[in-house]
C-alpha cells in the first residue's frame, strides 16, 4: 500500500527526467491514431512488485490508457509470464515504457531478493528479515514497499521513527546506560529504543537499561547464541552486518529475532522485465 | 562535472526523506558542542565516485562542516583507504552520514562496475562501453556521471536527445527505411539517428537510409562480425542486449564500436564505504 | 534541533506567499542604502522559540543581515525582553519582518502553552506531556520542535512511525487481540504498539497482547486509577481526550505516564512579539 | 472560492507530511476490501468551513471516495450536527482522516471566531471586521478564505497588493506626506494607499496627502471619535492593535469603517470536529 | 528590487532546463582549471535590466564566480557598452552563459520598450505608462520589475490584488452599479476598484458608483477627451486597448492618467546582448 | 506532442502566479451557478498553437469545463476565426482566461513567426529553419513545440543533447581539430558534433575532423556559397547570426541546409487572441 501522493511525486520526477524535451522518435514516426497493446513479460523468475506504479506512469501520460494486472503483487512469476497488460495510444505507451519498467524492474528486483532471504528462514522459525536505511535516495518509500512485497519487513523508516543508539552516540554519552537514559528522558515515548552493541558488556548494559531491541553488530555465531540467551525475554535480538543468504538458517536456529540486510535495497539486481508491444487496428 | 542545481535537487530530497521528523537519537544524546572527525573508508577495492555529493550533503545540513577529498574522483581505492574526511559538529555529521553514504556507495558502485567493463576491453581497441536509460528514477544525472567517472561513456540522456528507432517504431512506419526517412524529415538536424536492427535485412536498410548508428540487438558473435563488415565506414556499430563482462574482449576483437550495458546502472551493487567517526575535543 | 532543509522548505514557501509580487511600499519609500537595527521584543511573558527560523528568514532575503540571539531557545522571557536583534538593510528587514514574526509568534506560542502544561505536573512526578498529530498542515516539524522547546515531548510523528490501534482498526480486525497480533505479525519490529482502549475489557485484552502503550480514551479519573493499577509494569499508560490544564495534577497523582494534549498545537494562541526598528546612519 | 491549484499545493504537502512512510497500522490490520462510511461531526457549535478541502484530501488518496456536503460553507452547525459524509475504502479513509480534520478544524475555527467578531457588530453598522497578514506560513489563502466564510473580510493579501505606510516607512521618508508622495509617484495606480498613524498630526498629514485609508494604531476610544470626525468623507478609517470582542460595539458606534484583528488567524482555537466511522458490508 | 526567493525559483528552473543532462561540450573540452573573464556587451542601444539575475545565475553554478556591474539598472547603454563582467571558472561561465543571457535579454528588452513608451510622454504630463497581466507564464515578477526598471509602472499584479470589473462581470451582475456595489460589499477594503467601460453610460454609472479607476476600452481620442472631463476629480482615468507609441502624446495631452500597454511584456523583442569571453592565465 | 507532465508543470506555476490570492472580482460578483460559453477568437491572421495548453488551464481549475478545438494545431486562422470554445462555470472561465490566453498567444505568436520563415523558403528547397536555445526561461519545451507547430524544426534542446563547439571551446582546446577530437574521445557516441566556424581555415579543420554539422557564424552570402561547396557531402551546413526573413531565399538558393533563428523564440510578438464570453442560462 503506497499512498498515491508518495507514488506520484516519484513518478512525475521520473517522467520529467526522460521526457522534458519530448520523445523525438515517437513524435516523428508513430501516428497519433495508432493504438497498441503491450505485455509486460517476466524474462526471469521473480516476485512481482510495482504494478500500481507501472500503471500510474502511463496514467500520468494519458489518462485513457488502461492497465490490467495479470499477476498479483507479491506473487511469483516464471520466465515468460505476463505480469501486466497496457492498452492505449501507441505513442504514449512507447514514451512511458522505459520509465514504467525502470520502476517495476527495481521494485521486483528488491522483492525477489527479499523473498530469497525469507525463503532461507527454516520453517517454524519466527526470524524476521528486515531492510535498512541503505535505500536509493528519493525512493525509500517504494523500496520499503518492495521489501514488504517480497515477504520481508521494514526496519525504521528514518531518523525520526526510532531511537537507535550507535557506537558514536554511546561515546558521546559516555556509556550505553547513560545513552539509553538520555534517550528515554528526552525522546518520545512512542518510539522503541534499540542499542547497537559490540561486546557482551555493552549487551548487558543495554539489557539492564531496558532497551527494546539490541543489535548485535558483527557477532560470530557462537557469540550470537550467548547473546540470545542473555536477552531472552528482555529484548528483541537483531543481528546486523555483512549478512549473507547462507548464514540465515543458522541465525534462525540460534533464536535470533531479526536480521537486517542492507543488500536488500542497496544491491538488489533489477529483475528482467520487458514490454512486448503489438499493434491494434 | 555535475551542475550544482542538479546535485542539490537530489540531495535536498534525500535529506528530507531521512530527516523530515528530525534525528531523535542524536538530538537526545549528542551535545550540541561536540565536534567530530569522520573518515569515509573503502571496505573493498573500488573506483571513487561521489565526493562532491558526499560533501554537499553535509554542507546542506551545516555550512560550517568541512570535507576534504583524499582520493580523486575516478581513482581506484583499496580496502582501508580513506576517501574523504569530514569535520565539524558531531550531531550534524551523524544526521547526514547515512544520506551521504547512500549516494556515495551507489555512485562508487556504478563507477566500479563501469571500470570493470572498461578494463575488459583489450588494449588498442577503441570499443566504447556505454550505459542505457535503465537508470534509477530521479538519479539519472548522478548515475550517468558515475558511469563516466568509471571510464565508460554515456548513451543518449533521454527521449529527446537522440532519435533511436526501435522495432515498434519500425512497425508503426512500415519499415526501417520509412522510419528513418520520417525521422530525418521531421526531427532536429542536431540529433543522431540510431536504428535497432534484428536482422541483416534491417541492417542493410538502416545503412542505406544513412543511419548514424546501428544497434545490433541480440546478435550472435558470428553475426556481429558480418554486421561490422557491412557497416564499416557507413555507421557506428553498437551491440546491445544481455551483455556480460566475458563477452567484451570478443566484441572488441570483432570491431564493434560501442557496447551498451544496462547493468551498469540497474544492477551495480553498492560499493562498501563506511564512516568512522572520532571525537574532537 | 530542526534540520536546515526542513526549515528552509517552510521558510521559502512563506516568503513567496508574502513577497511574490514584491514589497511595493518599501520599494517606493525606503532608500536602498538605509540600514536599521530591529529588536524582537516580547510583549507578554513567553517561552522563547523559533530563533533559528527568525534568523533564517532574513538570511534568505539577504545573506548579509546579521541576527543575534539574546535569550536562548526554551528560556522564559518577560514582557519587554529583547529576544533577538536583527541588523542590516532596512528594506530587507521590513520585507521579512512579518514572515519572521509569523513563525516566531506561532512557535513561541506553542512552547509557552506546552510549558504551562509541563509546569502543572507536580514536582517528583514523571508524567510526560506530549503533543498529537493535530498540527498545522505543512508545519509539523516546526510545531513538534516548539513542543519540545517548551519542555513537553512528542508523540509519534506520522502514520508510519508507530503502530496506533484505534477503535476502527479494532473493529476491522474483530477485536483488540486480533488487531495487535496482526500488527505484530506484519509490521516493523522497530515500532512500538499502542492501543486505544475505551473499556476495562479492551484494556485487559491490550495488556494481554503485550501492547507497549495503552491509551485510555476519555476515562474518568476513578477509572484511570483502576487502569493504571492493571497496567503497572506491563505497559506505558497514556491518557487522552479533552485534557485541560486543571486535570494534570490529578492525572500525575494517579500514576499516569503520558498525557497527550492536542491543544498544544491546534489551539495555542500566538505569543505576542513585535519588532522595533531603529535607523542606523 | 479557493482555486484548485492553491488547495492542492497545501493538501499534497500535508499528506506527504503524514504518509511519507505509509500508514503502518492500517496496512497491517484493515483489509483492502473493507468499506466504510464516515461522518464528520461537530463537537461544538461552529461555523462550517473547509468542506472542499476535506473532500479533496480523500480524493487525493483515492479518486473513488465520495464526499457529500451536508451543511453549507459558512452555515452554523450545532454540536452533534453532521457536516460531511465520506464513503469508500476504509483504509484510505483512515489514512486521510487526520489530515482532512486538521484542515477542517483550523478553517472552521477561524470561520467561527470571525463570525463571533462579526456578530458583535451592532445591527445597522457598516463596520467591517478584517484579518491581517498574521497568518500561518503556507496557509494564507486557506485562512483568508476561512475569514470570509465567517463573514468577515480580508485585508491586503501580501506586501505587493497594497501600499501600507508604517512608522518605519515614515521615518525612512522623513514624514507622512513625503512617504505618501513617494508611494504615489513610484507605485502602481491600481493599489490603495493606507497610512498607519499614531497621532492627530500624522492623521492630518495622511488625510492631506489623500491617503485612501488611515489606520489608527492603538488609539483610545475618545481619540478614535475625534479621528473619525476628521477623516469623514476623506478616507476610510481602520482601527488596529489589540482589538478584543468587547470593544467592537463601541468602535462601530464611533463610526469606524474597518477593524483589523490579527487574532482571527493567529490565535483562533481549532473547532472540534471528529470523524465517526462505520463499517459498510 | 526582486526578492531573492522570487529570483531563485525562476533561475533554478531555468538552469535545470538547460543543464539537467550536463554540458557535454564543456565537460569534454574545457580544462577544469581554466579561468576566464566574460564581458556582457550591448549590441544595440538598450535600457539595462537584469544585472542581479545575470549574476545570480552564475552564483548558482559556482559560488566563487564574481560578477561586477558596470552600468546601473535602468541606465541607458549604447551599442558596445560593457554592462557586466563575470570572472571565474571558464567551464562554469560557459555553462551558465545562455541562461544568464536569456534572462537579461528579455528583461532588458522589456525595460527598453517600456522606456520608449515613457519617452513618448510629453514633458510636464503626469501620464503613467503601465503594464498588464499579459506576462510570460512563470516570469511575472521579473517582467514587472523590468517594466519598472524602464521607468513605466505596474498595473495590478494578479487577480487578487485589485478589483477590476470587466464586461462579463457587469453582465453577471446586471449592470455597472450592481457590480461595483457587490464588489464593495464583499471584497477587501484594501483594494481599489476599477471598472472597464465601453460607453458614456457605463462611464457615468461607474463614476456614480465611486469607482477608483475607470478604464476606457477602445475609446477614440475625441471620446477620451469627453470621458476625461466627466471623470475629472472623481476617478483615475485609464485608457487601454491596442495602444501604440504614436498615440501616447495625444493621450497625454487629453489628460488621461494611465495608459496600459500589453505589448510591454507580451511582445517586447529581446535586447541584443552577448558575452565575450577571454582566457585568464 | 507535449507530454502532459511537462505541460502541467508550466500551467500550475502560471495559475498560482495569477490566483494565489484568489480572483476577488469574480468571487464578489459572479454567481457560482452562472454558466458561460467562451470563444477564443483570432484577432489577426495566425498559425494556431497551444490548444492543449489552453484546454488544460481550464481543466486544472475545474475538471468539468469542456473545451472544443475548432481549428487544428498548426493550421492557419484568419482574423475572426474561432479557434477553441470553452464551456462551463462562468467564474472559473473568467479566472483562467488570462492564463490560458497568455500561453496561447505566446505559442501562436511563435508558430506564426516560424511559419513566416518557413514560407520564405523557396519551393523545392530543403532548407530547414530551426530555433535556438534563446527561449524563455521555464518555457523551453512549450516554445520548441510552437516552433515545430509552425513548420520549422528544433535545434538541440539543451547543453546535454548535442556537442556544439564554439569559439571559446576552440580557444580552450587550442584549435578546432583538438576540440573535436576531445569531444569525440570523451563524449557520448549518440550525440552529433557541430562546430561553429568563423573562417575558411576553421571550416576546413572542422570538416577534416569529421564534424557532423558546421555552423557558419555571420558569413556573408558569397562566403556562404564557398563554404557550402567545401562542405558538400561532408557535413550539414548551418548558417546562424542575425538572420532576417529577407535573407532566407538567398540562403536556400546557396544550398545551405539549416538556418537557425533566435528571434523565433526570443522576439516573436504575441498573436492577438481574445476570449468572447456569452452567458448560458
Amino acid at each position: 500500500m503506497l499512498p498515491l501522493p508518495v507514488m506520484d511525486a516519484a513518478i512525475e520526477r521520473a517522467l520529467l527526467e526522460d521526457l522534458a524535451s519530448g520523445d523525438v522518435t515517437t513524435e516523428a514516426i508513430v501516428p497519433k491514431t495508432a493504438r497498441g497493446l503491450g505485455r509486460a513479460v517476466a524474462k526471469q523468475p521473480l516476485v512481482v512488485c510495482g504494478g500500481d506504479v507501472f500503471a500510474r506512469v502511463f496514467y500520468k501520460l494519458d489518462a485513457s490508457i488502461r492497465v490490467e494486472r495479470r499477476i498479483a503483487e507479491g506473487s511469483r512469476a516464471e520466465s515468460g509470464d505476463v505480469l501486466w497488460i497496457v492498452e492505449g495510444a501507441t505513442g504514449k505507451i512507447l514514451s512511458g515504457e522505459r520509465t514504467a519498467l525502470n520502476f517495476a524492474q527495481r521494485m521486483s528486483g528488491i522483492a525477489t531478493l527479499a523473498a530469497r532471504f525469507v525463503a532461507a528462514v527454516p520453517p517454524g522459525s519466527s526470524l524476521a528479515i528486515v531492510d535498512t536505511r541503505k535505500t536509493t535516495p528519493g525512493l525509500r518509500a517504494l523500496e520499503r514497499y518492495a521489501v514488504r512485497t517480497g515477504g520481508a519487513k521494514n526496519h525504521r523508516n528514518d531518523l525520526g521513527s526510532m531511537i537507535l543508539v550507535k557506537d558514536n552516540h554511546v561515546a558521546a554519552a559516555g556509556g550505553v546506560r547513560a545513552a539509553v537514559e538520555l534517550a528515554r528522558a528526552r525522546a518520545c515515548h512512542a518510539l522503541r529504543i534499540e542499542v547497537e552493541v559490540t561486546s557482551f558488556e555493552e549487551l548487558d548494559e543495554a539489557l539492564d537499561a531496558h532497551a527494546d531491541v539490541v543489535m548485535l553488530d558483527n557477532f560470530r555465531n557462537e557469540d550470537v547464541a550467548n547473546a540470545v540467551a542473555r536477552a531472552k525475554g528482555r529484548a528483541i535480538v537483531e543481528v546486523s552486518g555483512g549478512i549473507t543468504l547462507e548464514r540465515i538458517p543458522e541465525l534462525a536456529r540460534l533464536g535470533v529475532d531479526v536480521v537486517s540486510v542492507g543488500a536488500l535495497t542497496h544491491s538488489a539486481p533489477a529483475a528482467d522485465i520487458s514490454l512486448e508491444l503489438e499493434r491494434l487496428g
